[in-house]
């Protein structure tokens, strides 16, 4: 269980992050989404956070990071299932996640989604 | 991080099974994942175990469990994403999964629990 697994629905990719981060593990992701985007064409990349219930300024920069990278590769980023502790602190810590658009559920998410890239 | 998150998707409700189950995971999601079928009025479960490379009899008995919990309040699960090890293990532990469909990702399971309740 060293991957994060990526889910894909139509051209929209869901990843649902449950388990504590560290830097392979991110590292992982980011390789794993990047070839995902291409290898599938996807247009969206949906990651859902609701089980997080703390973030610090490593999970802050990697979501911007993903952002980033699904960005130049023509794929938007939304961020779904944030929990109030966590908004508090990523605005504490100075992590705007700025280019990442966010969501209140997964099916929001996917509605917001399906609208931009169709 | 100690539940797994419910994602909904219309009338469909997505489990994404990431981490090692143990007991109080496994009643956590149970309870969870009824009280949200009622709630939500879901008519599908989706079980995605892509990223499961070993099950033993707990987690197959699980699977069965929540599938028949599910089909007593009317809704239907579909487990995708099963690895060619892990078919085989289950088989050889002699878990058949009864009353248990299965797709190879969760589009296809999307699309069967669509046509299925719809």
């Amino acid at each position: 269980m060293e991957r994060i697994p990526i889910l894909r629905m139509g051209r929209i990719l869901l990843v649902s992050i449950q388990v504590d981060m560290h830097d392979q593990l991110a590292l992982t992701l980011q390789d794993d989404l990047t070839s995902r985007i291409v290898s599938d064409r996807a247009r969206g990349v949906l990651i859902d956070i609701s089980s997080l219930d703390v973030v610090d300024s490593f999970i802050g920069r990697m979501i911007g990071n993903i952002a980033a990278m699904s960005r130049v590769l023509d794929a938007q980023t939304v961020v779904v299932g944030m929990q109030p502790a966590v908004a508090i602190t990523l605005v504490e810590l100075g992590l705007v996640l700025e280019g990442v658009r966010t969501a209140l559920n997964v099916e929001k998410g996917m509605a917001l989604l399906q609208d931009a890239t169709s």
